[in-house]
């Protein structure tokens, strides 16, 4: 339950390690320890999963870095990119103890560890038995997000080929929505047609009627009527490695009301005016408020009741994320998701969602490009 | 991008919450701190997706629980079995701290808290600055594990359920398997097949010729040739939540040569005899060593590299571990996967597996029931 990542090797560039030990020196970091998720995929193209067997990268600020596994994923991890990179690769058996290894190849005068943001509670306190006592934790989360957040040109292309990949799966959803079916009957083919993709399913949400009013609402039995609308939310991660987000309004068998309407022009023009603006120097907050202002100015202020947004790449829900008071300025190669939504309470509700990459040329780039408009099946 | 479980009452009974407060107080902790995950489902039925936004269930050992969640999340949250439950909803807005209103309602005199063992590092950090200090970070795996690891008749019966689901795929394995496929092909096939089953692909396996030498080998672009061995372990989970997990062996288009046939026998007899053996009151140490035992008898101990198995229930691995030492004596109710491996480096390897349930009356029923053999396709 391990595995590789067919990875195009610009996407996993040998200097990563090299560049993380420099962000964990600048951080006052002695050792970052890296488990199985994005940080390590990124670090090493390495895809392990999280499991209860301890997997952890180990990278000093100073020393050679290391790839600690379980026995029986050695030859897994012998086999990812990880070995490329002259990462020393070292097993331990069920009856060892991994955290005491670590430590003591660590030494002594350890002063302050960055953990992976996504380590479980179970390997954190293990490590803080096991590390030297007057160790403080913290996060390496910090060192890694400040580079992930900045993507390569390959990345970019990354996520373009896996906004392409599911913009196709949105251009046929009149295959599948129609008036009495179910949400959940939508949803697994929607699902197939990600799969077919050479992608993997990460959530597919089909909201139809009042479930529109639920940002989260993910799928139901209740079966989709005439002239309601349906969000449709969906995404899945390409065999690169890379996420696609993509949200699209629906209707089928008729339009619905002049109230939903008009609800929809409010959104629309605050999705148009924030993916223009989304270029390099706004900060967050700002991006966050030229939607928020659109909306509050129509009087729908109350209904939009979530950010505008958060980055993506490796994984659906990264840094930076485009939240009201943010002062974090975007910067060229940062891509992320805007999103802005309207949902009013029992009723209906509508949010539309595009990933752009911050791009010095031309401001904001969309990657998604099925039409934003109410779409009629 | 959070859901509900359609989950039958009898698999999220009234009582845990209650029946974990009292599990708190014989821990001596103060409260318990769930993230979403298989524990908060066990609790609450809620399907919440671990995010970067805190969702967490706050039960005291001795007060009201209640379940704090990002305020979008709200309606998902409300819409799930922990409302029926009793269980108070409280949201917290983005620019709200959800650590300091959780802080707030425990109260200055905690002494010591039980995490979810799977909660994110960055949310153990924040909750040890946001508790008072002095509070001792501690886990809360033991209480939830003593629950979880005892099957109610319920829950046998929806892992019983998706045992025959996913027997069903491997009975169709002729279907695919064929020379001149390549695995990742043939693993394409068999995750439809899973998602046909109304199950979520969890894991697909399809390790041919050499790759079965590595246990945890996932698939790759490898040809599978005439007379060679193949691996295949997978396993989905159920729309109950319930997960499946079952090995088998296959050869297609001629029949491995002669070594392989010797050591697939021992493999056969050790895991008959460890499906025998694994009833109520063996300790997992003891059921591991009997396995063990008939394979190093046979000369083939230095290629069994892993433990004999692991709980599952709402996830795949879980307490308990049949593993080498172990002195956890095993109880009715609970069920784990038997799946003693051999794998010569560089040549081959073999590994079965079926789910039993620990029966008080039987000793130990099989989940799985498709044959155990080598299949010739």
């Amino acid at each position: 339950m391990s595995g590789r990542l067919s990875q195009h090797p610009d996407l996993c560039p040998a200097d990563r390690v090299e560049r993380a030990q420099q962000g964990a020196v600048q951080a006052g970091l002695d050792a970052l320890l890296i488990s199985p998720g994005a940080d390590l995929r990124y670090l090493t193209g390495y895809a392990a999963h999280p499991l209860e067997r301890l997997t952890c990268l180990v990278v000093p600020a100073r020393g050679e870095p290391f790839l600690v596994v379980p026995l029986l994923e050695k030859p897994s991890a012998a086999a990812s990119p990880a070995v490329g990179l002259g990462i020393e690769i070292v097993g331990w058996a069920e009856t060892e103890d991994p955290y005491a290894l670590i430590a003591k190849r660590l030494g002594g005068s350890l002063r302050r560890v960055g953990l992976d943001k996504q380590m479980w509670a179970e390997q954190v306190l293990a490590f803080q038995r096991s590390l030297p006592s007057g160790a403080e934790l913290d996060l390496a989360g910090g060192v890694l997000g400040e580079m992930r957040m900045r993507k390569s040109p390959a990345e970019v292309e990354a996520l373009r080929k896996a906004g392409a990949a599911i913009d196709r799966v949105h251009s046929s959803m009149g295959e599948w929505l129609r008036v009495g079916r179910t949400e959940r009957e939508v949803a697994r083919d929607i699902a197939d047609a990600i799969l077919a993709e050479h992608a993997t399913v990460d959530f597919v949400i089909v909201a139809s009627g009042p479930n529109s009013a639920s940002p989260h609402h993910e799928t139901s039995d209740r079966v989709i009527g005439a002239g309601e609308p349906v969000v449709v939310d969906i995404g899945g991660t390409t065999q690169d490695g890379y996420c696609s987000d993509s949200t699209r309004n629906y209707c089928v068998g008729g339009r619905p009301d002049a109230g939903y309407q008009k609800l929809f022009e409010v959104l629309l023009a605050a999705q148009r005016a924030q993916c223009e603006a989304a270029g390099p120097g706004i900060t967050s907050g700002r991006l966050d408020a030229v939607g928020r202002t659109v909306i509050a100015d129509a009087g729908y202020g109350e209904y939009f009741v979530h950010r505008t947004g958060h980055g993506i790449g490796l994984e659906t829900h990264e840094e930076p994320y485009i939240v009201a008071g943010s002062a974090h300025v975007l910067e060229p190669g940062m891509t992320f998701s805007i999103e802005p939504g309207i949902y009013v309470p029992g009723r209906y509700g509508a949010r539309i969602e595009d990933i752009v990459v911050c791009n010095n040329g031309i401001g904001a780039e969309r990657l998604n490009g099925t039409p934003r408009d109410l779409v009629q099946l």
